[in-house]
């Protein structure tokens, strides 16, 4: 398999984009991505903590660990 | 064992088609399976939300991490 | 010990046959086996969902994640 | 510290005969250990499936995941 | 760091010893230690499962899977 | 991919500024970053335990194990 | 980065001081140190278990799995 076709790489593709993390505490966070690695960590900023798709709180910039994502809603 | 014989091959088979996918939070994604790789880390298209039967959410393209999936459905 | 006596080697033995594999989240999957690998990852066709001995869901072709996987009734 | 001395090595020397194991769900199998490896990765003959102490179900054959077992009683 | 030093080492010196370990599923089992690994992988011969300090059941001798255990109490 | 862009660099260029930790636990840590490691193991000084943003408990030096932690909120 | 810098290593520089550990079931241990390794696996002695601030039991020593573990607070 190309490297291209990886899926960490449709995250890499969408540096500094708005992105959506459902973590596996039941939280999203939104927030543009400034960083990530192929264990899916990963920096945001401007990063909101959203639940019931209520923003629950601002953050400013949060890294979050990759073993706890679900999901990311990445922009097409 | 041969590769062509591998779960993960029936995966990247289906590359293209609808698929549904149930992660550890009890939850169904259900899309178009973009890319994969043999951690079945995976990106859908056109992605749905659903919860007992019924759609939650549209999510558009989502990264869904491999190791917090319980099953895939795929087209026959 | 020779590779016949590993316990994966007691599923790779039974392709083609009804296995019925019990999830980490309670459910069970009765159907055809027709893939495995060492990390008992594995696909079933004509794949059945039960909860409490009743039929939920038909899937039609299932690929499940080994590491969810508590246990695989295999036949004799 | 001897190949024979492991906590693994008494798994292997009770080999056809009858065991009873703990999984992460809280259920007990008991059956004859026929195969296992030094993931605790086992299958039982004549496996029952026990819980609060009463049989809940009999399976015949069973493959049972290293990963998700707390104990296995072994005869002396 | 010396082997000496190492933490697991601390098991190995009371092999024969009575040691009580506490699981993940909230029991514990007090037994005479009779082999152990690395990985804390370990036996107990004359085990005693139990539950808010009652012994809960007697199981003569048990292989306990390493990584559940939370502690291991050992005499000084 | 340049080490200067990876998440957790994002962490090391925060040493000795204040820090907000969430845990798998639910609680949150605030506290001046002092150490930290690729596995986001981390040390933190003036360390005190929220929960719903009360201050719950004042630790002061307090070692943090990486694969427990869901997001860590940086200044920027 | 220094090995010396490692959070890590913080621990090691206490060993013989009092510490206080939080594991993954809630409860908190706390003793003087007495080993540990890179795992945050560790022993304790004149160790006891807490919950809610109240003693709860009294163990003398005890060995404690690294991967359980949330947190260390570690003297200054």
């Amino acid at each position: 398999m190309s490297t291209e076709k990886m899926p960490i790489k449709a995250l890499e593709n969408v540096v500094n984009d708005v992105v959506s993390i459902k973590l596996k505490d039941n939280r999203i966070f939104r927030g543009r991505l400034t960083r990530c690695d192929i264990y899916m960590n990963l920096t945001l900023a401007d990063a909101e903590e959203l639940e019931n798709d209520q923003v629950r709180a601002k953050y400013g910039s949060v890294l979050i660990r990759g073993n706890n994502i679900l999901w990311i809603r990445i922009p097409e």
